[in-house]
């Protein structure tokens, strides 16, 4: 935008980085954060150059933290019988908002040879570790029922095999207040594939 | 959110700031940031820090630059003879798509005895110094049609009645591609009372 000044520029473009941020949108928020909220914009600045310098890995879970463990693997109070592996960070938090307790392994990813993403970019070896070393019982395979999410699942079932823990996957089927007629297909074939016994 | 590290929490918080922007949506943000595109937030905090260090108000027109002068009292090829006074530097940016090559005003806000902004909050000295300086042949109100940017428009007015300038004050009424029966009363109002005769 010519009327815009070069390092006003600069700031909408950066600002096109953040997910659902269009060049409208993010211009919206540049002028906001120089026009109306500059204490906060310089808030912003503080933590998000901290976040990236100190952020890191979890050492048990792989999870985002800033000290050698999360607050999930640092609380004594967790259940350590079940493990619960997701792709990505966000996925462990919608997983605490159903109220499981257990511990979780993040992934960072799924496999993806096309990509070049091998068990070891996933941490794999340390998963295997982690179930040894806490005598974990039950891992809950939550990877997403993705073509790469399936085969990430089944990868960590054989991997695990020989060990002395039961391997589960989550269930897909149909969701809550879906109705049948419009749940595509692949999830229907699933939801019966997948059926229970009632009886 | 008890599962993420102080340090994210503390991102995800200063994330909020932005318009439109949600806890929930403020955490997708965050862990996008660090998660995936950390060389991306690294420039958002190099650029960012940068503006709010650098930037500050035209001599001229007080439109947010880094520089003196912004880019359009910059620009030797505008036309002199128009003055647009605009709330916001975004109504700055939605006035050049419509075409307009004039200079502009910005007031940073409209006068409000309630929250104590007065005529030199908005720099209303300087408007009428500009007229009188750069031989401005109209300027142009399009500060917003609210009851204060309505009271700003009419103090603007008055301000400048001993000068001799035309002062304008943009249309209200119906917006293109609006039906008549779905607009508010006071916009169709200010359409009749804004009637122009075609004879």
């Amino acid at each position: 935008m010519a009327s815009l000044s070069p390092l006003i520029n600069q700031l909408v473009e950066s600002l096109t980085i953040l997910p659902g941020v269009g060049p409208k949108s993010a211009q919206r928020l540049a002028l906001h954060l120089l026009e109306k909220d500059k204490a906060g914009a310089a808030m912003l600045v503080e933590n998000l150059s901290e976040a990236l310098e100190k952020v890191g890995h979890c050492q048990k879970c792989r999870n985002l933290t800033e000290n050698d463990l999360c607050p999930v693997c640092d609380d004594v109070k967790r259940n350590d019988d079940q493990l619960c592996v997701v792709e990505t960070p966000a996925e462990v938090l919608a997983i605490e908002q159903t109220g499981f307790r257990g511990r979780y392994f993040v992934l960072f990813g799924r496999l993806s040879p096309i990509e070049g993403i091998g068990p070891d970019a996933l941490g794999l070896h340390n998963l295997k570790q982690l179930v040894l070393d806490n005598q974990v019982q039950e891992v809950i395979l939550a990877t997403n029922p993705t073509v790469e999410g399936e085969a990430t699942a089944q990868f960590i079932q054989q991997l695990l095999k020989a060990q002395d823990v039961v391997v589960s996957r989550i269930a897909h089927g149909v969701p809550l207040g879906g109705e049948l007629e419009y749940v595509d297909g692949g999830t229907l074939a699933h939801a019966i594939s997948g059926r229970i016994s009632l009886s």
